[in-house]
């Protein structure tokens, strides 16, 4: 049905004839043509809400950089705010919840989101399936319980979650209650974006790394796990960023593709690899600023590799670069 | 001479009645007579360069928590302050560098500290020894090279650091001079340090975690062994954050002692046990805002191990926790 399939390809482990590739945030400030769009209303929120603005800024980088999927821009915390825990978006600040969870009871106050709470999200899909005419793939996608409760805890970005970590050590049952509604809330909203059109899933776990082994295996793992168990219609990527240490847990998931940083050795790789995993990543975003001589696919092996940067494209990479890496990418051979 | 000197013992290996235990950041925000102190002066730095209340501070937790070391209390970048970029202490936000470094011209303008710039801290470093009056080792301390010139380039704290990274990238032979001259002025420094009294030294990588295995190889590693190779008088240990990736480079540097993270697995100190390395560390810093049932030493084995955090004690960690922390682990016995 999809003319390049080689993302799903990919994430099948199939034989494909080039390596595919697309870049965390492609569809974002890096582009001329996104900041024009951007410029034109209040908010990133108001981008986000609006399926036609969304669709617009989602096919940018497939038509101007030509990569191989589309992915539909929104944001994580959107499922926070479904749940009963809206918050803002300041300029070039961040997020912030003006309301955070403290408690069991601030728990027991969120709703599980039944997915017909963003259906601007699933209105956004279902234009750009149609624009994309089934060129490439669209993936969907959706942040990881751990990583949504840092937010949810910590009530903005922070360089060590300390305050999210020690509601985990502090409030144990709390945490797990709020792990397992996000969970439930993230499973409806992933199956509906599946029902609008996304053809693969990539689901974000961005703060993986501030937790130990021991925290990731309790608090983090067991929701990623039901996320994975629940859904059996798409391919599925994870991005537990930084959780390198839990490779032998991640690779026992029901997870088609795990996206790795740029920390990840091509030993992580190869564990990966030998548990049946297609493997995403893991260029370094700050390599973008240097024209690179070289791109080393070779150590991927010519299947289940899905070229992409370990992290999201810092938004001041120039163009060239990030059509040279691309171009590179889609001129190798095996 | 010293009569407590577990740590010096466990930095070289030699077998101990017990586990010995310190915290990095033990001096700060965690104590009430700190505050207190920080209180009757006008900024950070003012406690810094003033050398009866840097000393004051640096005792306060060997009475109050009995640690098994002292750290003078200073701050990694009076370093690029004696090369020439003087920096500020914004209170809640953290350093800022008025002017940065941009290219090679600036790093051209920048001198190698001599050492003597620094001479609050050696009259610091003194009237705490003589104080101690030979009770338990004065640690010394710098941060390493890579981590001081993404201070410098970035001007502030990143969550990504990529204008540091940028600069690796775009201008290699001026990161390699930068660096060199920021390894020449350590080496001085450390010495100066070493001739007032410090008995241990520490070198802190606190960002050693946001480069690819290829650039800290390049950028990170070769200065840390500059700086370890010159340091021979007494032990050094360096803590290179988040770089469990490097484990195989750094367990052959000429460090006595690699303090690790939460994320370091049983595995990764293994690795660096069996290359005769001491090991420091690693436990969570969250984990001190519970109270913990038990603490896992054994998996450090008898020798070799210095128990601290696996970063910085965070501000508002309650101090019975420490005390408990500190002395479950001075009681324990293999």
């Amino acid at each position: 049905m999809i003319t390049n399939n080689l993302i799903l390809m990919a994430a099948a482990n199939e034989e494909v004839e080039r390596t595919p590739v697309w870049l965390m945030r492609q569809a974002g400030r890096i582009l001329p043509e996104y900041r024009k769009v951007r410029g034109s209303v209040s908010g990133f929120k108001e981008l986000v809400q609006t399926p036609e603005l969304a669709c617009e800024v989602t096919l940018q980088p497939v038509d101007i950089l030509g990569v191989d999927a589309a992915i539909i821009f929104s944001d994580i915390l959107v499922v926070p705010e479904a749940m009963g825990l809206p918050y803002e978006l300041i300029e070039a600040k961040g997020p912030l919840f003006p309301k955070t969870i403290e408690n069991s009871r601030d728990v027991a106050d969120l709703r599980v989101a039944e997915g017909h709470e963003l259906q601007y999200v699933y209105d956004a899909i279902k234009l750009v399936k149609g624009e994309l005419n089934n060129r490439i793939p669209l993936i969907g996608f959706a942040g990881a319980p751990w990583t949504l409760l840092s937010y949810m805890v910590e009530g903005q970005g922070s360089k060590t979650f300390s305050k999210a970590r020690k509601f985990l050590y502090q409030q144990p049952e709390a945490a797990h209650s709020l792990l397992d509604k996000i969970a439930d809330s993230t499973i409806n909203y992933l199956k509906s974006q599946v029902t609008a059109g996304a053809d693969i899933l990539q689901v974000f776990d961005s703060w993986a790394g501030v937790l130990s082994a021991e925290q990731y295996s309790v608090f983090g793992i067991p929701y990623l796990s039901k996320i994975c168990d629940a859904i059996d219609e798409v391919p599925l990527i994870i991005f537990p960023k930084g959780a390198n240490y839990a490779l032998d847990e991640l690779k026992e998931l029901n997870a088609n593709v795990v996206s790795v940083d740029w920390n990840a050795s091509t030993e992580d790789i190869r564990i990966l690899q030998s548990a049946g995993k297609a493997v995403q990543g893991n260029f370094d975003p700050a390599g973008l600023y240097a024209s690179r001589d070289e791109i080393e696919l070779a150590s991927f092996g010519p299947k289940g590799h899905i070229a992409n940067l370990g992290h999201g494209v810092y938004p001041d990479t120039p163009l060239d670069n990030v059509r040279c890496f691309i171009d590179t990418i889609k001129a190798f051979r095996f």
